[in-house]
């Protein structure tokens, strides 16, 4: 029998209550025949209507002095107290399990070296993608690769309002507060519409896929809120849609190069097609090729899935760390803006004289309505190239194509 | 450091001992240190041209014998004699990894039971899907699901061929022609185009996925050898397209409904995007809802990334078996052929007031050509209504709906 607890009944939290409830035989099985038995759940809030009031406690000292819990789920959300809370429970030697992506990005080399020393673990599938199995794939199964590049849809609220200016011709304004009323988006949206959000998921995998610590605060990042109609009109009019691309692409000389932005895509993309708040993500490894996972990257029961699913594993590796983790690298790992390139699509009101005279040439195609399609540019040549405009209306990357077993 | 051993140098073979070769600083690192270091390649054949021919042998108690070797990896294929040699290996003490479906399929149960007996892995990530992570997710992040169904495209041979036979109009038999000219088909095609080997991977998944043993001898099982251009044209005509599909549902009374058949779905349907060589399989789990995990499955070098990565697995669980297994069931877990019901489109010659007379009632549509598109049937009142008309040119299921995030 293991004894687990659950810090925080939110949206998460409660999906983990429910899935232990309804699918405890199963997860007994997983488990190798050990019963995974509730003990704690651990809330500021009343829930007397609750049929097990009883789990509830308010102090957080009661699951981390109980020896025989060995498992706690940390879906509270937020940096404190969830980080001192994490750090006293793997520290007293109980593993934690997380949807806290803030948290795994901000404080991951720490809590993980923790777990580490401690010899148990400190798991996060459900920090990225949601229910979707990313993290234990990518540290497993893709041991044999060297991961090229990553780019993902790691934010469905974004998705979601792309989605509706995309098929429904709505304004981003309209859209977001669309996503709003049906609860997809918060009250205040910043964290997912100025691309915080999949900025801290791009952190997680890369550092993840390198081994070391990747800073959240190092990866340019720029929301979706400067997309207009117009830019989804002209895209949808050439063969291409607008998504939110969170992506980093890994350096021969081992370094990295991340950015989350607007990327462009031609709609036979398989990330084209990743329609409402779901999730996706691309990988590149040397031996394997292009993997893509797609799946729900919200909500509450597959967020719990994947939480559950690291309940399970961390009981059957009780005291045996899984030994993953990224290092704080001695020096900057991060590449250059002029390592990876883009091909980029701009808008301008500038004379075709001047749009000629400036990607006159060779690899650009100039479209009749003063919209260019560069060739591919570092971002030291894109920016020297928008200097010499005098009207820049918007300028958006585009995603490399993706092997879809066309020849 | 560990021993590991290769079991025959094919394409696979060779693509495992590149890997060992190129990657060895990033296996190390995955196998927390551990040198993978190849000290035996079990084929017959000569190889005196190789860099490394010393490391080839012909005798396998060469390997058998050896107590150093602690994993091998057995890519030979077939039933005889990769089936004693793993059977030696395991009872020996030693991790087996392997790309062998057919092998998997056929004696798993045994294998798997061995292996848990004697404390060691014997692990098939490669077995299905290639290069692509479905065994290791299935069974460690999907352990809070009830598997409810899975649909893939297993084999990439026959997906080229429908392919070609969509995209340019190919004749089946022009098609797989092409294949064959190509290596992605042999010359012997059987095994592929009449569905065997998406049979013997829908068996590993449904079995894996219930703890039980599915035997590939019940899985209904047709291929692609009756599916004509007309047939690729009408689906076409009318928005659709038809793959492969290895399909299995779980039903709620513990039954499994499993059949391999050429299946139509809406070209807005993510299996219908996934072309060439290239495969992919959903599942839909009771708490996540639907997945999908894409990639090559198969080639030299997307298949030994999974085999590698199953070697460094087994390396870093020594002496622990993963218990990753299924039972022989006591009764008969198969549902009937009724327990699962699909759409077809069935095509006729007919008169329209014969059709009209079987297929009148509400739910089905008839076509202005003879064609019609029924309501969900059972296999008995399809097979009844079949029996009713003078003429069956072709019928083919439908593959229900996906989430793909569209309201």
């Amino acid at each position: 029998m293991a004894k687990v607890a659950i810090m925080g009944y939110g949206t998460v939290g409660s999906g983990v209550y429910d899935i232990i409830k309804k699918n405890a035989e199963k997860l007994c099985l997983s488990s190798n025949g050990e019963r995974v038995d509730l003990k704690y759940i651990l809330d500021i809030r009343e829930f007397d209507d609750h049929p097990e009031k009883e789990l509830f406690t308010k102090d957080f000292n009661d699951i981390l002095n109980d020896r025989e819990v060995s498992v706690v789920a940390e879906v509270m959300g937020g940096l404190h107290p969830a980080y001192e809370f994490t750090k006293s429970l793997l520290e007293s030697g109980k593993s934690v399990v997380t949807s806290n992506k803030e948290l795994v990005a901000t404080y991951g080399v720490e809590l993980l070296e923790i777990a580490r020393e401690k010899n148990v673990n400190y798991l996060f599938e459900a920090s990225v993608g949601g229910g979707i199995p990313i993290i234990r794939p990518m540290h497993q199964c893709l041991t044999a690769n060297n991961i090229l590049t990553i780019a993902g849809i790691l934010n469905g609220t974004t998705n979601y309002i792309l989605n509706e200016m995309i098929s429904k011709g709505k304004t981003f304004e309209s859209a977001l507060k669309d996503a709003q009323d049906k609860g997809y988006a918060e009250r205040n949206p910043a964290a997912d519409i100025e691309g915080h959000d999949a900025c801290r998921k791009i952190a997680i995998l890369s550092s993840l896929a390198s081994g070391k610590f990747v800073d959240y605060n190092d990866i340019s990042t720029e929301g979706i809120t400067n997309i207009t109609s117009e830019d989804v009109k002209v895209a949808n009019s050439r063969g291409y849609v607008i998504k939110l691309i969170g992506y980093a692409k890994f350096t021969e000389n081992g370094r990295i190069y991340s950015v989350v932005a607007p990327m462009m895509m031609s709609k036979e993309h398989p990330l084209a097609k990743v329609n409402g708040v779901m999730n996706a993500i691309m990988i590149n490894g040397d031996c394997v090729g292009d993997l893509m996972f797609y799946g729900a990257g919200a909500g509450k029961m597959p967020t719990a899935s994947a939480v559950v699913a690291d309940i399970v594993d961390a009981v059957k590796h009780k005291e045996r760390s899984k030994k993953i983790f990224w290092e704080k690298p001695d020096e900057n790992i991060m590449a250059s803006e002029d390592d990876a390139k883009f091909r980029y699509v701009i808008r301008t009101t500038d004379s075709p004289e001047k749009i000629s005279d400036i990607f006159g040439e060779e690899g650009n195609v100039i479209d009749e309505q003063n919209i260019i399609f560069t060739k591919p540019l570092g971002t030291s040549e894109l920016k020297e190239k928008l200097s010499k405009l005098d009207s820049v209306v918007s300028y958006i990357r585009f995603l490399e194509d993706f092997d879809n077993g066309d020849e």
